[in-house]
């Protein structure tokens, strides 16, 4: 074969190499394995619905180098061609003839796997932290010169070309005994106020690397990430639930909780604060980092959780018209709000937008790039309240719909959280259902994403109206505790022995749910005064708007149809936006600017939201008239 | 007598009024009273050496009406004549022959008196405070009006005049609640940093005034002064024992405490914040004001005290080269350090000079005048250190020297503070001492100023020489514990039965501690580049400079023989100027302006120190060669 050219498959040997992102991790698995087994071998989970027999197109992976064999005859047909040009694949599909290269997007990991696989390395944003250190070797003290240890710190640090305008209490008390034990070398942590002061707010050890935290403070789930603030890198990441939840599910039980209990908010705050150092000692006992290496934090939540965080009170929220007690961004000392980082650290709250679109929002149309855009781009965080926001010709517009909790599996009869044995994913496939378990195991309950899945797939195979009634007649439907219902897993196939079914009652959820998101989206478009097919681009945010499908949300009537290209769904956007505002000032001005120039729109007072919605309570996309946005 | 003038005496009825200055107090005395009766009767209690005889000048006050009788034999004797002038009397001369008004100088109070009888009532200085309250009307939220409780309090602040840049965490947390209860009428106490930044500190109810706190943390003594701010005057004052006395009566022994013990820092700043919240929880109960009344404080101290206070570290202090942590203004929010004031209140401390010239010696030199004199000023605060400045030109240096605790009655044979008993005026008078005891009664010991006084007589009386010997020929002077002593009184008169004596070792306390001063002054002056006569005033200024006798001083050679009129005794000069720094922005920057200005001059290492030292051991005046300083 001299002179000539070998493919792949015939250089390779009997094992072949494959290396899986996100994770980094390089594994060998055998000649002519599918890439789904080769990623499995790796660790990460994928959605396969049809249990990868190239039926569903959950499985979809990157995979664009020359290890794979040639896309299928089901590929073809279930991936775009756009898709296929950009290298993607079915991992069960592709099989591995050489050494090989494939990346897993988040959307085809299973739920509870996303988290752990986001924003891990890499930076996020071009690096210019508010806090940066500095090495600096301090002129000792002597006869000839009797300055205060304060004031040669500071020259110090200002020869290093960090000129500070002080230096905080933390770092006063500390610098006498740090300066003299390690022998006038220090490594001075610099604070870039907003207002422009800097302030020397720590000394760190010779060679240790400053530590961000971004928090991210779900109502439901607390994220944070611990961010190396001279690379920019994600080192370490972790999430639990939010210990405030045994006082109420929602924002307003939260808000009731803090107004009928006469320690109310004070218990929420410090069940919070409890929550928040708990997990930032988990992250710091991840990488072996003290408390002290902490030296700048940024935390994003909605107003509430702002509220709650910062030790505000919720009452007037919770009332009309629902004004918080401050919009604008905040910088504080941890320690008077009882956050765990360097003594003197600060906590930067990016600004809250409105009563229900908080500072979370703010960060996720930081990360969606909402403040650079000069596009037309309709940007959802989808939640149990869901705020939208539309960028259109440089302007911007806000809202917020209550949404309702059935995509977090309340209120729905077999409704469960996105946990193991959670149905993630529910196709129609030859007159049954097929369904996608978190974990692979029996299923035991219908997540958020399944829930929807399964009203799209119900709706398209005419089991379900647009009205949302149950076709009786069909062999699927019947009647459970006294109401129609479709059998999506039989009783033989689940964990508990019991039939999953989508009641009528579900379907009514998803009817509501659906009704307020598309509503808040037609009131946003007529605002900004487009049509959905001016959007050039659709971003869908949070843990739901991660794990939910953007067909079956479109099948629904929940998203407007448009090409699929336009939708990006861009995961814990929130947590993202808050790792950017740790990484760089600018993006802090940016957040400023967003929030200065974003019009907020108030829906429940909105003279045809009430139409709107009602019209919209009809699944499916209906036609709307152009000129007034009705169902014609 | 028709037509004709009448003298005030024939006007006069039996019974006249007598109006006693600084109390404000009037009293009815008969006809032909005299003055030292008439405020006896008033309240305050008068030195009196020689018992009302006329004999010792010690019960000066300033009586310059026509209500009294003109000046007697002995008053023209004593008075020099711009006394006489200015209408200085000696209150046991001076008889009451119509309705009269007397001020009693607190030179001439007994030494535990002067304290209460300082700084009540009028504005310290021209009102310019770095809080102001500032009255508005919020415009209430509503559907057309979605702004926050922040933006809409700053909006009416700014609207009142005084745009703010930013509301403080403790106003966020109370306005919601607050602006809703009081129907959105606020007082918003508005704090000017210096900076430049504005921030809503505190919301006070309607018609509140805004209190400020001045203290004086001495190493002995804390005094404390509420001040409003909308007024400048001073509404209730107080003092107590620092209660870290237990750990080490001088600044020392509190850094040796502060060393030896793991927590000793940690305890001694607890122990003076217990006493300073203690101390200004006495003050409001006076005026029945609540802490957060107290919208902002200005504390002054000597470095350690102001370390300690801070909760900075001590060591440096106690090791050569003494430098400070930190010596530049700071601007603390009290609850960093748990001192209680309104939440948001910040502590305002005034720059350090040098390790062992305080922030209260700016403050001094802020209240006496240093920061716009042009003229040739020597300032002295007098303790157990002595901190010496000169202004001379423009130009301003400071040093520090140790003159030990003689003056506050340690390591004196019949020595105690200035409290009940103490012998604080000691006279030579046809052969013996005259001595008069604070509250009046028969001597237990002798403070500072009794025997500084006792040293200058017995010089005179030539029963003590110039090298400290005691005339053992003389009648009064025996062997007491086998040492030569003078009796100052004898056993008979006491309170205990023993005598009270000077000894050769008290005599040698007093040589070092004026050697030291002395030593001080003549290297002030000679950095200056003058000589004592070039000096247009000498200020005085501490509790003991308060109750020293400067023509005793004056006489032990430990103050320069300059005429009375350049002397200035004034009093608690750091607590006055702590009050200046509360009611004045402007005095802020004069303080900056004075740090920043002064040089720090170190005597211990000195060239000349030793040998200006060793000379000024000589009690008395010494002749000293103008070229060098030289005694020739």
């Amino acid at each position: 074969m001299n002179g000539q050219k070998t493919t792949a498959a015939e250089r390779a040997g009997p094992v072949v190499r494959v290396t899986v992102q996100p994770l980094g991790r390089r594994v060998e698995v055998g000649n002519g394995t599918a890439a789904l087994a080769a990623i499995r071998v790796a660790g990460p989970e994928l959605i396969t619905v049809c249990g990868g027999r190239g039926l569903c197109g959950t499985c979809k992976v990157i995979a664009p180098g020359h290890g794979f064999t040639p896309p299928t005859e089901q590929e073809r047909e279930l991936l775009t061609p756009a898709e296929l040009s950009a290298g993607i694949r079915l991992a069960c599909q592709a099989t591995v003839v050489a050494d090989a290269w494939v990346d897993v997007p988040p959307e085809s990991l299973t739920a509870p796997q996303r988290l752990q696989f986001e924003g891990r390395g890499a930076s996020v944003a071009a690096l210019d932290p508010a806090v940066v250190a500095v090495d600096v070797q301090v002129r000792p003290p002597g006869l000839d010169d009797l300055r205060s240890d304060a004031t040669r710190l500071e020259d110090a640090v200002a020869l290093a070309g960090r000129p500070a305008t002080r230096t905080g209490l933390a770092v006063l008390s500390a610098a006498p005994v740090t300066l003299r034990a390690q022998h006038w070398a220090a490594r001075a942590a610099v604070h870039s106020y907003r207002t422009g002061e800097c302030e020397i707010i720590a000394l760190l050890p010779e060679g240790m690397a400053p530590l961000g935290a971004a928090i991210d403070v779900g109502t439901t789930k607390l994220a944070a990430y611990l961010v190396n603030l001279e690379t920019g890198e994600t080192v370490a990441t972790g999430a639990v639930v939010n210990p405030q939840v045994t006082a109420g599910e929602d924002v307003m039980s939260r808000i009731a909780y803090a107004d009928a209990n006469l320690s109310g908010a004070g218990d929420l705050h410090a069940r919070l604060l409890d929550g928040i150092n708990g997990l930032l000692g988990d992250l710091r006992a991840q990488i072996g980092a003290p408390a002290w290496q902490v030296v700048d934090a940024v935390a994003v939540g909605n107003t509430a959780m702002h509220h709650l965080l910062v030790g505000l009170p919720l009452r007037q929220l919770g009332r009309a018209p629902y004004v918080p007690a401050v919009t604008e961004a905040l910088e504080l000392r941890g320690a008077d709000i009882g956050l765990e980082l360097a003594p003197g650290a600060l906590l930067y709250l990016p600004p809250n937008i409105a009563g229900f679109v908080g500072a979370d929002h703010t960060a996720v149309l930081l990360a969606a790039g909402a403040a650079e855009s000069a596009r037309n781009v309709l940007f959802l965080d989808i939640g149990t309240n869901t705020e939208i926001s539309v960028a259109c010709g440089g302007q911007l517009w806000a809202c917020s719909c209550a949404s309702g909790p059935a995509f977090e599996g309340a209120h729905i009869r077999d409704g469960m959280r996105a946990a193991q044995g959670a149905i993630e994913r529910v196709n129609y496939l030859d007159g049954t259902f097929g369904v996608h378990t978190i974990g692979g195991g029996a299923p035991t309950g219908i997540c958020g994403s399944g829930i929807l899945d399964a009203v799209a797939a119900a709706l398209e195979a005419g089991i379900v109206s647009k009205r949302g009634r149950l076709a009786r007649a069909h062999p699927l439907v019947i009647r459970s505790a006294d109401e129609p219902a479709c059998v999506l897993v039989p009783a033989a196939l689940t964990a508990h022995g019991r039939d999953i079914v989508l009641t009528r009652a579900d379907v009514g959820e998803i009817q509501l749910a659906k009704a307020a998101i598309r509503a808040g989206i037609e009131l946003m478009l007529t605002t900004a005064g487009i049509e959905a097919d001016a959007l050039d681009e659709v971003v869908v945010a949070g843990a739901f708007g991660t794990y939910l499908d953007v067909t079956s949300a479109v099948a629904v009537g929940m998203l407007p149809k448009l090409p699929k290209e336009r939708y990006r769904q861009v995961g814990n956007a929130a947590g993202l936006g808050a790792r950017q505002l740790l990484a760089s000032r600018q993006r802090r001005e940016m957040a400023d600017d967003i929030a200065r120039r974003i019009r907020y729109v108030e829906l429940t007072t909105h003279p045809e939201f009430a139409d709107t919605f009602a019209r919209e309570l009809t699944l499916g996309e209906i036609v709307r008239d152009p000129a007034n946005g009705n169902a014609r």
